[in-house]
């Protein structure tokens, strides 16, 4: 599909920094930029599908919201299904919560109880991986369903945050991106 | 892609009623049944890539957070960007807003100043069209880009609330699923 052929470089610098977004001192990588470009879409969903092929991936878990834009096409292009992981009372179904600890107070996730089952092979995706809180709690809902084998995807990792350390000993990480 | 053929009322089927949701006498239609399962998913991303293949999409709009899923699936299968429309706070560059009345109050989305120009052809998309207010406020910001051309596209209509009718004297309204 990809007509206009581009680099990772040029994928990387078409991510924009927005400082002090959500708030001061933090240094936001902005996707929409990125994503708003057919080239840079193509080119980050085909690298992803290359690399997740021949897993048998069943699968795709996006997390809210960002997580739900390249976790949707993931899971089309692996003819997986997509499952969105969300924050409370936006699910309408019976679903199962797991919390994780913030800077200041915790935060909840939550998962429909009939998303998975044990033959699954789940790609959980995000777009970022920062500190790792809100990944590790997907992982953990995850586990709790008894699936056959989690993989963890991220379009863009910070490195300096340290969040992979968190999570590769158990699951095979991999990022797209990394700053 | 897909290796199990289904029919339409299959994909209807696959939608889950979930009564009094997310309040009491309202029926809430969950995409989440259907987008679970990979024959479905392609069934509706592909044949939604038939009616706009030919229609020089250049961007897909998905509002938030349920536009997201297939919106970006569309922009993909489209060689279109891909641009969310988000609840206040959460694009962190620029934006401009659009207010719209609930039943109750008002709710607001915002779109990125740069994230559409004069010479895009935009597919507005959203899950669902119920009274039309959200994708009414989504058409009115698309517009004052000054964009060449709108389609508006979701995955399920309900007929009953004739949402419709708000919005196809001036853009075509296409929906895969009428209930």
């Amino acid at each position: 599909m990809n007509s206009k052929q581009i680099s990772i470089d040029e994928v990387k610098a078409s991510i924009r920094d927005v400082v002090d977004f959500p708030k001061e001192g933090i240094v936001f990588k902005d996707i929409t930029t990125a994503i708003k470009d057919p080239a840079v879409l193509v080119y980050c969903v085909d690298e992803l599908y290359e690399y997740y092929k021949d897993k048998g991936i069943t699968k795709v878990i996006g997390i809210e919201s960002r997580g739900f834009i390249l976790g949707s096409v993931l899971a089309y292009r692996l003819n997986a299904g997509f499952v969105p992981v969300r924050k409370p009372g936006k699910l309408p179904a019976e679903t199962i919560q797991e919390s994780y600890d913030l800077e200041y107070g915790t935060d909840t996730i939550e998962i429909h109880k009939d998303a998975l089952n044990k033959e699954d092979v789940v790609l959980i995706h995000d777009d970022l991986l920062a500190t790792g809180g809100t990944v590790c709690a997907a992982t953990s809902l995850v586990d709790k369903f008894g699936v056959k084998k989690s993989y963890v995807n991220f379009m863009v990792e910070l490195d300096f945050l340290k969040g992979r350390e968190r999570i590769e000993d158990k699951y095979d990480v991999y990022s797209l991106l990394r700053f």
